[in-house]
């Protein structure tokens, strides 16, 4: 629960705070409303905390010449201190139990006039977001289409620190045969690779899923208590937040000894062309969707189309899921500073399944890969 | 992100949803959206974990012909399989990314006759607050006074599962000597607290205050690099879930080698009658507001009323902070299977603070509490 700080540039702050007011103008937004949560982070280096006392940044669209104002209840206000808010040119307002944060913000956006749209950020929970459009009247809207438009493009301190974070995950999967081996169950090797990701540098292992045999079939199954066995295709997908906030996400699959199903070499060898080719398919033009297809038709045209159940990637900064989507339908041209998953996959239920996953950062005249561990199936002793 | 599953009885769940079906009737809703959390938990035994996709129980207002459904995106299913859907007469309808789940709650909604009024739960993001409201129309309110007139009268299961989780935080307490010395920074020391709740029966640490010194004076400190020195008044306030997913909160102050401060005895003196005192006034019939201010009156008999600077207590369940709230204005009873904290603190800004904490549970003639370590203020080896 403790608030998390990045410490970023008050100048590059100051810039985005500036293009989230310009782009909330351009939406027809009065003001956005961001309560604690990774847009915050975005916005101020500091991600906050808050649950039931309301803590949010006011801040008004281009063309106002009221100043943003951070809302804090009195007692979390230290846990803020990183905030540059001088150099920011925000106000800092303070609230005690009994007062009412609500009519606050209400008054706070009054300032000039009434407000007819207030976007509020996508986490806000519904304890304030009702009570704020009973106070503010008017028309709320959500602040993430506002908010993603910046986010998606990761300047260079964002894409550092995705290099920084992938480089701490490849070293977990560097280290898999300590943890992978046949007689422990699951659970077990989910806890080894737990502390593990936490040992090579993030603050905490976000999701751990080893999926052995028919477990690595199913796309979201996390750890269970099955023992794994010589023979199988596990499929290790791990991840986590680094200190400055950004994630890591990278899977790898992997063989306890010589794999005992007789076809995965060769199907593991279309999944591993697939994702590369998607890969390859990276630059700037392109749009999401064409990457979604270019991992998809070579695995259909080996009939593994019905196999491959999801979408190819997600977007990843400060969320480990965030825009872009690569998926069918996504016509958005690809931009340098891009930053997403490439991770099909192969399920064949019932048996075993296999993916392969990087994070791939849009460059000037193509793709980095931020994960570098072999692509290959690798063949742990069993 | 793992769904976390309690695996409650089933006859216990049904009894809660119809408790909360009536309970809304009475509170004019036509139904309830509850979104994973600790109110999902509190009625199916699953926390759930979906953001970006909608997973909802819609659950009819007690007079309702219609059944209550667990709408879920098909990928997370399977971390709902430890629900008892069929004992409890509970539909799970699925969707997949393309549909629209928003409108999918509002045809549900509308099987008997457009609502009115549909309460969402507190923590429901704006995300899907919003376009439920679009899709659905009428009025939103919130669902959290409806859960929380059951939620907090715990039952004896809920009550054993508060005296394990004060078991597992008493253990660690109990092994202080270990982490807390002369020379060790308090995000050292935090960092073996950590482990040690983990090795006690947690699922996680939840919250790990350590406050040396001038940071024991401020109540929301948690961990710096401030290196610990032989004298020091040390506030350890910490706390997690364990698996059942009820919680621990317990304070205790140590003293790292005799106290450098001479006011420390006579200080600390107060301070642990002030919180005997207010355990000691805990039975059903007694206003929350009233166990406050036992707490209060010996400390500003003594003249440290403006140095206990915050209330005196929060109810604890599922959540960490939850009602009852033991603080000047709540006249709610008392009423036997209420279970909250009493931890008074006193406060000295820019030199050294103190806090005892114990999760009490109201019980047919008085009280009892959860927490057993020594109130005395414990002198480590420096």
């Amino acid at each position: 629960m403790a608030t998390v700080s990045l410490k970023q540039d008050p100048a590059v702050l100051s810039a985005r705070l500036d293009r989230a007011a310009a782009t909330a103008a351009d939406a027809n937004l009065d003001a956005l409303l961001i309560t604690p949560g990774s847009d915050l982070q975005y916005l101020l280096g500091v991600r906050g905390e808050s649950f039931e006392r309301l803590s949010t940044l006011v801040l008004p669209a281009a063309g106002s010449e009221a100043a943003p104002v951070l809302v804090l209840p009195k007692l979390e206000a230290p846990g803020y201190h990183d905030v540059p808010a001088d150099d920011l040119g925000v106000e800092v307002v303070t609230w005690v139990d009994g007062e009412d944060p609500h009519a606050l913000v209400a008054d706070l956006l009054r300032r000039e006039r009434q407000p007819s749209r207030v976007g509020v950020a996508d986490v806000m929970p519904a304890l304030h977001a009702l009570p704020l459009q009973a106070a503010v009247g008017g028309e709320q809207a959500l602040a993430g289409p506002v908010l993603r438009e910046l986010r998606m493009r990761k300047d260079p301190s964002e894409v550092e620190a995705l290099r920084t974070a992938g480089a701490a995950i490849d070293r977990v999967h560097a280290r898999m045969a300590e943890f992978l081996t046949a007689g422990r169950t699951e659970a077990q090797v989910g806890a080894d690779i737990a502390a593990a990701i936490v040992e090579e540098g993030h603050t905490e292992a976000d999701f751990v899923i080893v999926g052995s045999a028919a477990n690595g079939a199913s796309p979201h199954h996390a750890l269970s208590d099955r023992v794994i066995e010589r023979g199988d295709v596990v499929v290790v997908d791990i991840g986590g937040p680094i200190p400055s906030g950004y994630n890591s996400d990278c899977t790898r699959t992997y063989a306890v000894g010589e794999p005992s199903q007789p076809d995965v070499r060769d199907t593991y060898a279309v999944l591993q062309a697939a994702q590369q080719a998607a890969v390859q398919a990276v630059r700037p033009g392109a749009t999401a969707e064409s990457i979604d297809a270019a991992a998809r038709e070579p695995i259909a045209a080996a009939g593994f189309g019905r196999e491959f159940i999801h979408r190819t990637g997600h977007g990843i900064g400060l969320d480990v899921h965030e825009e872009p989507y690569v998926v069918a339908g996504n016509r958005l041209e690809l931009e340098p500073g891009m930053a997403f998953s490439i991770e099909p996959g192969i399920y064949q239920e019932g048996r075993w399944g296999a993916r392969i996953e990087d994070i791939v950062i849009v460059t000037e005249d193509g793709v980095d890969s931020v994960n570098e561990q072999p692509h290959e199936l690798v063949v742990l002793p069993a």
